[in-house]
């Protein structure tokens, strides 16, 4: 099932993706050349939304966890694509471990790690699941689904390598070390040094990345992109602004947000006016190294800055791994224009290695389009893309699914540029 | 739908197809090790034989013509791995050319060239068909089925490259050329010292490879790949000798050509009474150079050859393209035990770079399972496998279907190395 766009696009946008869709054979070696440049992460997700008016990532993962709510059918490319990352980055590999995050209890995280390790698995690889988690020290069998079982292990450290004890005197030392944990509790003493690939690195862990370093990235490869596809960088990147030395609690950088805010709101109703747009402009205020959609708020009038109270002060402070929020990027909001069966939903594209394999639609049946859609809740409903955005059909409209996810694919990608920078800086 | 085996795989065949699913970690990473020494060719057709105590490859095609038989699911397959393809060896190319075979009233090799231009279209590439036929020297419009035209062009030599002509002075000049064109007329005085890529190089057409070399080379990696597995090489090679000097119109090397078979008889006999196989052996007498199914004999006994007819040395003499038959391989026959719907079947699987694509089976009406199923006519009917031939299954029988495949997948792949190595040489 596809979301209907409920209003219809803007003739600029439908520039750009007409522009997309007649001009793939440009763009693919445009992306070409930039991947003789940057070595891709692993793999990443990106969250993008699209008002009609505006397409654009909001968010790059570079620990995508939702590999069960990809379409089966196009598992084998995820396999190809596996089988790509791993020859490159490194071709002796033979055993690999999976490090997870911690929640053990969380089904739908359980059956993410279960796909990616069968991924892994059929790319040729053997594979087991590690966790630094210091509260679990033994194996732990976890039924995932109808004949599917995990096993986490905790891993141990022996000089500059980590394994997973398999008796008193057996142990697996992978050759490769696929992080999957996101690394919010800062950088595990156990991983710090060894000698086996880390696969990303540590650096792209949230207790050193920053979503503005992200979006500084994102900001360079639009410039680059739009150079040639003679597009306003507006229409495919929000603005954003960082700032340091918050603290809600406190009090303290108020004055400097709301100020902030109300400018980036002016700039998003001077283009607004632009292009005759009559919804209400927002700015996203989230941590600058949050996840998991925590310290995220929604500000739509300068003034709401200065009038949080204290439930939402509180809210902001504490982010994933119980870090204190003090950085903080003020993000364009952009309102999401689809909808599966009244509710909104915003896509998710996945990508290992360079490759686009699939995506899905993250719907939420009681949010509102300019809400965060990242957020718990049994209200949560994926539905897996079916195509495979890599085929373009340049005989069909620039709406038509394949098409629409084609573009889709390609702004991703863009994301995907910039994490692969800002890992390389 | 999936051929039945009429036969039970004997103990040593499942042994082997055990060992490859169990060990589909242990195979991969060998295969990873043989691509990081050796240049998988662009693309490559295997086709396989399966007689329930035999599984081998009896020809490996490197102008593969029917990527239209290809189910259409496992299509962005093929474009991922066109891409990897492509960035490998030319990364620039932006623009490229497919020089298609002369039959341009073959409708089903027309379906191969469209099928084939999607793919590279898909995959980033601006796609022109051009042909080499000095017949041809207007553009022909050629309708392959419901809304799918191609265009065959002339190509003309400018300097060092060839290029497709546009207008009076406009001219299209690939980055690469994708030979579709077995090249069985000799070289091509107009590719003759190109400066652009040829893919794959000349050197693999029909004017100069042997399909002795590339069973010798096969031999080796047999023998290689069994060292590890620990099985019998036979139970994945066909013996096969080669003689030259051969004129079947004027009776010249037929003894020598009996006693070969003769001796191959006896040493395949030899094989069967210690698996107890109860099948009437045969060898198959085929053009070293040939193609397209022509130049090809079934021998059951050596008497045979020296009782053959006119027609049938006629038959012999003449391959595609007109050239004369002076050298053969004699090549143990492996009886095709799969059938659909009581007729017989023959896998044919399709490799882009290092990567299984697909495949297909070559279904003959009304053919005997020791015949050659490469023969033209009407009652040709591919059946598109309908699974990715990359997932083995390890929970499930290995003669199950994914399983199955998979283990041609491997089997393919063997023979792919030895092109590679053959390429190389």
């Amino acid at each position: 099932m596809i979301p209907t766009l409920k209003v219809k696009p803007i003739s600029q946008l439908l520039k750009l993706e007409n522009y997309i869709i007649n001009h793939s054979c440009d763009i693919e070696h445009w992306f070409r050349n930039q991947w003789k440049k940057y070595q891709p992460p692993f793999y990443a997700s990106v969250d993008l939304r699209n008002s009609g008016f505006k397409l654009a990532p909001v968010d790059t993962n570079l620990f995508p966890a939702g590999f069960n709510n990809l379409c089966e059918t196009f598992l084998p490319l995820s396999i190809q694509a596996a089988s790509v990352a791993i020859e490159k980055i490194c071709p002796e590999a033979k055993k690999v471990m999976i490090i997870a995050e911690s929640h053990t209890r969380n089904i739908f995280y359980l059956k993410n790690i279960y796909a990616l390790s069968e991924i892994l698995k059929n790319s040729g690889l053997e594979v087991k699941i590690g966790t630094i988690d210091p509260e679990i020290n033994e194996r732990l069998s976890l039924i995932v689904g109808e004949n599917m079982t995990i096993e986490i292990e905790p891993i141990t450290r022996e000089g500059d390598y980590v394994s997973i004890m398999m008796g008193k005197e057996v142990s697996y030392q992978p050759c490769a070390i696929i992080l999957n944990n996101d690394l919010s509790g800062g950088e595990p003493e156990i991983l710090k040094g060894i000698k086996q690939n880390l696969i990303p690195p540590l650096s792209a862990g949230w207790h050193k990345r920053r979503k503005s370093d992200h979006f500084t990235q994102y900001n360079k490869v639009v410039d680059e992109f739009s150079q040639f596809t003679n597009i306003d960088p507006w229409l495919i990147n929000p603005y954003f602004e960082k700032l340091d030395n918050m603290n809600f609690q406190e009090r303290k950088g108020e004055n400097e947000l709301a100020s902030i805010a109300s400018n980036m709101l002016e700039n998003i109703n001077k283009k607004y006016k632009e292009y005759n747009i009559t919804q209400e402009a927002y700015v996203v205020v989230k941590a600058n190294a949050g996840t998991y959609g925590m310290g995220i708020m929604i500000i739509k009038n300068s003034e709401d800055v200065l009038n949080l109270n204290r439930k939402m002060r509180k809210k902001m402070s504490v982010i994933k791994g119980g870090g204190v929020v003090t950085e903080v990027i003020i993000q364009e909001g952009i309102h999401t224009e689809e909808s599966i069966n009244q509710s909104v939903a915003e896509p998710v594209i996945y990508m290992i290695d360079r490759f686009v394999v699939g995506g899905f639609f993250r719907v939420h049946t009681n949010k509102e389009k300019d809400e965060n859609l990242n957020s718990p809740g049994m209200h949560f409903i994926p539905q897996p893309f079916e195509t495979s955005c890599i085929m373009p059909d340049q005989g069909r409209p620039c709406d038509d699914e394949a098409n629409r996810f084609y573009a889709y694919g390609v702004i991703a990608r863009l994301a995907l540029i910039a994490a692969a920078r800002e890992l390389q800086e």
